[in-house]
């Protein structure tokens, strides 16, 4: 029997087709293309082709799986009773985890795991999010849900959905740039949580409610929400310095720097700075970006010698606030997007499943007796 | 970097104070007690009582978990509604998974992970699961739901919700055994799960959640309702030698036999089988007790020299079809009982965090080329 592995850090629990991650050279790949230049020319869409199927699709492919998420964007109609019968001050990702569940309610079949229901079921379940997302969020504002449109991307129509109105094109573009860095980053723990349970041969539902949950945490997906908390505690780009170097003193962590696997800059915080300074003037939003590359430049001077850069959730913040996003939908956006890579994972997991039966070190007591109670 | 080690078998993720297996031995202790001690001595109530404070209460101590436990088994009034807008042909481990996904909606700090709010929002949780169980149930059967009764044991009030009359003594104490047994046990997939969430500092409900749906999978808690459809299938004892030698010959599994960690019989389910005789003679099941014994005997005399035993579950689905549950309730009360392990292993995970984040090997392409659609 090995070592504790505190954290399985260094313990290699998987193998994947999909995404390649070298965090000394700050190297990321989807399928062996460079995140960089799927940003740039691809989209949302043909980047879950790319994951699901390990190649890019032609255009054939392409239409038809978008066709598919399209056709499958509405919601059961007692799933929305479900959702309005919320209270509307919930917080959106246990709104979000507890609707995924409750879609199993609805499909007759939810058990199946053989290969092609279950990627059924994934589509399904990437459809459907944004329209629970966007539902949650109209509900809570006092405002009528609006219905999926088929004419529209997944990027495209989730923005439609959530503001009742089209986005201009610089927006749906941003959005959906985000979308296709969130899609996939190795045994991240939200997609280590999803292969566990699907190793038991469990459901995609339990699967991907169980991803949300864990997504839902400060040190995964809750930090980019915490980046933004402490953009809006910064009064000014004077105030910039003293705040960093003040948590900084006080041995505080500084939110959106650092990552467990990266030792250089983040490739996805290299693209997003770039797209967050554009889209921060488009939107008015100059002051967030520059405080931002204020906060950047501070932390490379304090800490940079320490490997401790920018992560993806540091300009991703900047983006999603200029796109007009609430804070609590940061982390649903990036559930929406990770959807991909987690039910990709759940399909490997099915394509060569074991189950994960770890073993724990028993540290207390042995063969005690069972004391009467009135002997204690 | 370590190598590859599929389904972590043989590696240490963890360290626990609760539970020690020795598979080899047929040994399992709670807190260093052995468990055929605990079944025949202590309840529930105790048992999670041993498993949260490493340690057997004195009777205020008891006393006081068991009041604790019996003020919050009401649910949110909102929660019912919930519970009676889900289609009524919903499978309970979906139900159960989504219900308590759902509690959280109703907790106003639901996110706290300091321990007292932790240990607070384990113990609304075992409160409100055999509520949960019980009102689908009723709702799903067209019956008045049952309210809690505050005068009753943890396994007495759930009976009496179940059915609208409180059980014997003999079912109840039955049932509470089980509660026992099942309550904790290592590493198990679902407490790795719970404990997996828990380490990116997400919230009780996110862990509990998680593990409810890892532990649906057949290969887990979905197993011992296979133990029963398998005795279903078997018209009569004379049928049982061809039936199980056929599916032997075909090299097909048989439920409730064998386990991962133990390679003699599960202490566990020795003790039930004694249990399951009295009950099944005690409520006319003789006969199903006899098809599980013919079994055994049967797989003792093929297969035991490869150390393939009976699990927890073969007797387990006995018990409970004898308790008069029904088949797709067994899984929901393992989940009843187990949920004391889980939210004590995620109190452990807090106590001393490290996230998860193991590594993934990969073996696709590298530095391939975006191809233009045109030229696909």
């Amino acid at each position: 029997m090995s070592t504790f592995a505190k954290g399985l850090e260094g313990v290699v629990a998987a193998e994947t087709r999909m995404s390649f991650i070298d965090g000394e050279k700050g190297i990321l790949e989807y399928v062996g293309i460079p995140i960089d230049s799927l940003a740039r020319n691809s989209t949302f869409e043909e980047t879950v082709f790319l994951l699901w199927n390990t190649r890019l699709p032609n255009k054939a492919e392409l239409d038809a799986l978008s066709k598919q998420i399209r056709s499958r964007t509405k919601l059961p109609p007692k799933l929305i009773d479900i959702i309005k019968g919320m209270p509307t001050d919930a917080q959106p990702m246990h709104v979000l985890r507890t609707a995924v569940s409750a879609l199993s309610l609805f499909d007759p079949k939810p058990n199946l795991t053989d290969i092609p229901s279950a990627q059924e079921k994934a589509l399904n379940i990437l459809a459907q999010i944004p329209t629970i997302i966007a539902a949650f969020d109209r509900y809570r504002r006092g405002l009528e849900i609006v219905e999926p449109r088929t004419d529209l991307t997944f990027a495209q129509n989730f923005l439609y959905m959530l503001n009742g109105k089209e986005p201009t094109e610089a927006m749906a573009r941003g959005f959906d740039i985000c979308m296709i860095l969130h899609a996939d980053h190795g045994l991240n723990n939200s997609t280590f949580t999803a292969r566990v349970v699907t190793s038991t041969l469990s459901d995609m539902y339990s699967a991907i409610t169980a991803a949300i949950g864990s997504l839902r945490g400060p040190l995964h997906g809750g930090a980019n929400e915490e980046v933004m908390e402490m953009l809006n505690e910064i009064p000014s780009l004077e105030a910039v310095e003293p705040y960093i170097m003040g948590k900084l003193a006080k041995k505080e962590r500084i939110m959106g720097f650092g990552h467990r696997v990266y030792k250089t800059i983040d490739p996805r915080a290299t693209f997003l700075k770039t797209f967050a300074k554009q889209i921060a003037a488009d939107t008015g939003n100059q002051k967030l970006y520059e405080m931002s590359t204020k906060i950047e430049q501070i932390m490379a001077r304090e800490v940079g010698a320490k490997g401790i850069y920018p992560n993806v959730d540091f300009y991703s913040a900047t983006t999603y606030h200029s796109i007009g996003l609430k804070l609590d939908l940061f982390t649903p956006m990036f559930a929406m997007s990770r959807v991909s890579g987690w039910a990709g994972h759940c399909i490997e997991q099915l394509s060569d499943n074991r189950l994960y039966r770890p073993a724990a070190k028993y540290v207390g007591p042995h063969d005690a007796p069972y004391v009467e109670m009135g002997k204690r």
